[in-house]
């Protein structure tokens, strides 16, 4: 890679965030905070200014970045993000420990929505607030912004973006260029308007519905009530996030199809024909498992569709306790966290698109089994889809494997209870936030060693950027100048 | 495929098994068991003689089997097996469900062990040694056998051997041929014989050295003492029996290369050195985690090793009640339970091969990441392996994962603890026995509902039989008439 030009840039993400803070900074000042809360922020700001300034000195005159430059900036910038995001809870002392305080950013930006606050009402607005907007910010990513908005376009930027947008292929509208990537964002900020109008004519207070929105946005989760959004006992509350969070998990390309009026590419669209069945497959299983609980349907089917949407739109909000629900709702649950939102959403998990790919294929060769000779092409959107791109999914899933079982060594080394341990790692490499047991929706992350919490931080911003740009960082082929 | 040519194949089987069953029967002889327990065994003989000779009679002058009919004949065989070897249980009332005894003998047929006898001393001389000889029948394959000593071998059953073979590739030794499968099966019998020799020289009793050398020929684990292995209270049997499942679990070409002093060939073998490697670093691991409960080195040493070959051989014997051990202990168990023993012995699981080249592939895939045109050839022993291998080696990762998460989803239905629902798919998949919680080494699977114990036993033979074949069953076009 080229460093001066990775570190240059990882100094303009750094005066970027310096600039996002001041809207924290915005907020503890309308709700006149204590003056410990304006020195965290400035001062936070401060060293950021400083570091990215100098950093960005490094630019050379003329650059252009290769898929290397673009793994390492975006990694990088991640890791960076979550840990400068940090100080200021560490510096208020809402968060005394610098490894919950990145967890917890690392959390935020990568939209996990997994705390390790036990008491989330004890913290400040404007950081409740900070935490929230991490998410709205992260879910599009981070350097799609930068580069959609940034005045001058550099040669090779695509290798950036591609890194940090998430799935396997981006159709249409792929954030290759500068236009594109602003009509994304603009339909990303037009919606989560909508979204908090909607909330606020439920009866919401604007406060909750600006943060829950965000966490919607982004497919979070994070909440300001401790009991998330059961807190607010609002059902039409409630169908309107399931119906968001089922929004923010699909494809962007979709929103672009309807505004262009072209429905036949919605309606023929495989991969949203995919995510709708499997939705309504887990909500109907979910239903039938834990009917007995009930003697209202429609409060079944709420509480079904909402926990079911908020786990595969990998947010993590929660209106029931499902870590209290049987074992049979649990393994739909912890399946459908793997599978996640679509490609090209803001939404986590393995994507939908490559689990429509990974079962064409196995399909295709059960099919065979009986008569190895018969070639059947595997297509999707009546595309042939190649075996280099089969190969490459098949390839992520085993990576993913690998990454995830790791984790779980480390986390089940400190903590005893099975299902904890297994679902911390998936709730956090997919980035979902709330997992079962004691890391369940009503609990929170606290109680996880100090090395599992590192390894988790890992493995979020690792899940978000689909695992290939942060291991990279570990190859000394990475490192080597160009 | 060919339905006549199946059926009478199947035939053939039945008046096999009817043969075989003549064993046991010497056993209750020799043992003087009551009137009922002949009566059982003449019945099912006479069961199968008739039933089988009906079935040959549709045997065409002139026979070729093709793969399709190879799949069709090994799946059915090994359920029918497994159901007409459970009568003799059945009538004599030792197990009165039809359900637990298919269990059971599929348990035994398939070499995993998984047992749902509460009280297993209970159970009469004769059908304790029929159920650990079905281990020793099982273990390399009994069309395998057939054909092997068939007077005339008929055209095409290479077909047959190759599905019932475990293992994705048989090296030089492979039971393509006659000639080689009578080494294999040479061999076999020696090392049981060696096996049973030495078990006798530790002071065992004859009927249980030979009750435990066939557990550990096959790989299966069925004993005939409530608490396993730790009821004789032997450690030389306990170095014994775990050198025997590491043997039993290796590739089976590598005796006959020991045989021609192809030493080399041995020591170059990279499937052996990774099974080397996972072995000794499972031990290793669980030795560090659990060292606390110990005082001497020598049995901390001895129970990490016999648990962990039991496991991986997919043996499933016990010494210690490692449902008692720590998570990370029982993570390393569960990640053994997958890997299983190498391509070509009694042993099920992925099979090291499969996970060698699984993890080659995604070491050339991390390292292209960084440089995307460079081209990093997949091999194994020096050879290359081509795309086609490899993703044949994915393909069947993912229908495992498929299958395995379709019996998680039954199991959990009426069972609801995770790790005991988890541990007893993957302790059947995988054709071990024992998993954990529930249905540890000290408890059975008598407890699971009806319809899990009919789906563990489907997911046994396809765990056994390395899936395709039994799901080509369900597949239309098999069962067309060529």
């Amino acid at each position: 890679m080229n460093k001066k030009t990775v570190f240059a840039t990882v100094g303009n993400v750094m005066l970027v965030e310096a600039g996002l803070l001041g809207i924290p900074l915005a907020v503890a000042i309308y709700y006149q905070e204590s003056i410990l809360n304006y020195q965290a922020y400035l001062l936070t700001m401060l060293l950021l200014l400083i570091g990215g300034g100098l950093l960005r000195l490094l630019m050379p005159k003329h650059t252009r970045y290769t898929v290397k430059d673009g793994f390492a900036i975006t990694a990088l910038s991640w890791f960076i993000l979550s840990f400068f995001g940090a100080l200021p809870f560490v510096i208020t002392g809402e968060i005394p420990s610098l490894i919950d305080a990145t967890f917890e950013m690392a959390s935020g930006f990568t939209t996990t929505g997994a705390s390790i606050v036990p008491n989330v009402e004890a913290l400040s607005q404007s950081l409740l607030f900070w935490r929230s907007f991490s998410h709205l910010i992260g879910g599009l990513g981070v350097l799609v912004f930068i580069f959609a908005f940034a005045p001058d376009l550099e040669e090779g930027s695509v290798n950036i973006m591609m890194a940090e947008v998430p799935g396997p292929e981006f159709g249409k509208l792929s954030a290759k260029n500068k236009s594109s990537a602003k009509i994304l964002y603009a339909m990303y900020f037009v919606l989560t308007a909508c979204l908090i109008l909607a909330l606020l004519l439920t009866g919401m207070q604007p406060f909750d519905a600006i943060i829950h929105a965000f966490g919607t946005a982004g497919t979070g989760g994070f909440s300001n009530k401790a009991t998330s959004v059961a807190a607010f006992d609002n059902p039409a509350a409630e169908y309107i996030l399931s119906i968001g969070m089922l929004v923010f998990a699909m494809n962007f390309n979709l929103f672009y199809y309807l505004i262009k009026q072209q429905f036949k590419l919605v309606w023929r669209n495989e991969e949203l024909r995919c995510f709708i069945l499997i939705v309504t497959a887990a909500i109907l299983a979910i239903m039938f498992n834990i009917q007995g609980e009930y003697n209202s349907l429609e409060s079944l089917f709420r509480d079904a569709l909402f926990q079911v949407t908020t786990i595969i739109s990998t947010t993590g909000y929660a209106t029931v306790d499902f870590g209290a629900w049987p074992l049979f709702s649990h393994i739909i649950l912890l399946l459908i966290m793997f599978v996640g939102g679509m490609a090209g959403s803001t939404a986590g998990g393995i994507k939908v698109s490559r689990i429509l790919i990974y079962f064409k294929t196995i399909w295709a060769q059960v099919q065979k089994v009986s008569n190895p000779r018969r070639v059947l092409p595997i297509t999707i959107d009546g595309k042939w889809v190649n075996n280099t791109a089969i190969n490459r999914v098949l390839i992520y899933c085993g990576v993913y494997v690998f990454l995830f079982i790791t984790a779980l060594l480390v986390v089940s080394w400190s903590q005893n209870d099975f299902i904890t341990a297994f679902s911390a790692v998936a709730a956090t490499i997919n980035n979902i936030g709330p997992g079962l047991g004691l890391v369940g929706p009503t609990t929170s992350f606290a109680g996880l060693s100090p090395l599992s919490k590192m390894v988790l931080t890992f493995i979020m911003i690792a899940g978000r950027l689909e695992i290939y740009p942060v291991l990279a960082l570990f190859l000394p082929s990475l490192w080597r100048e160009r």
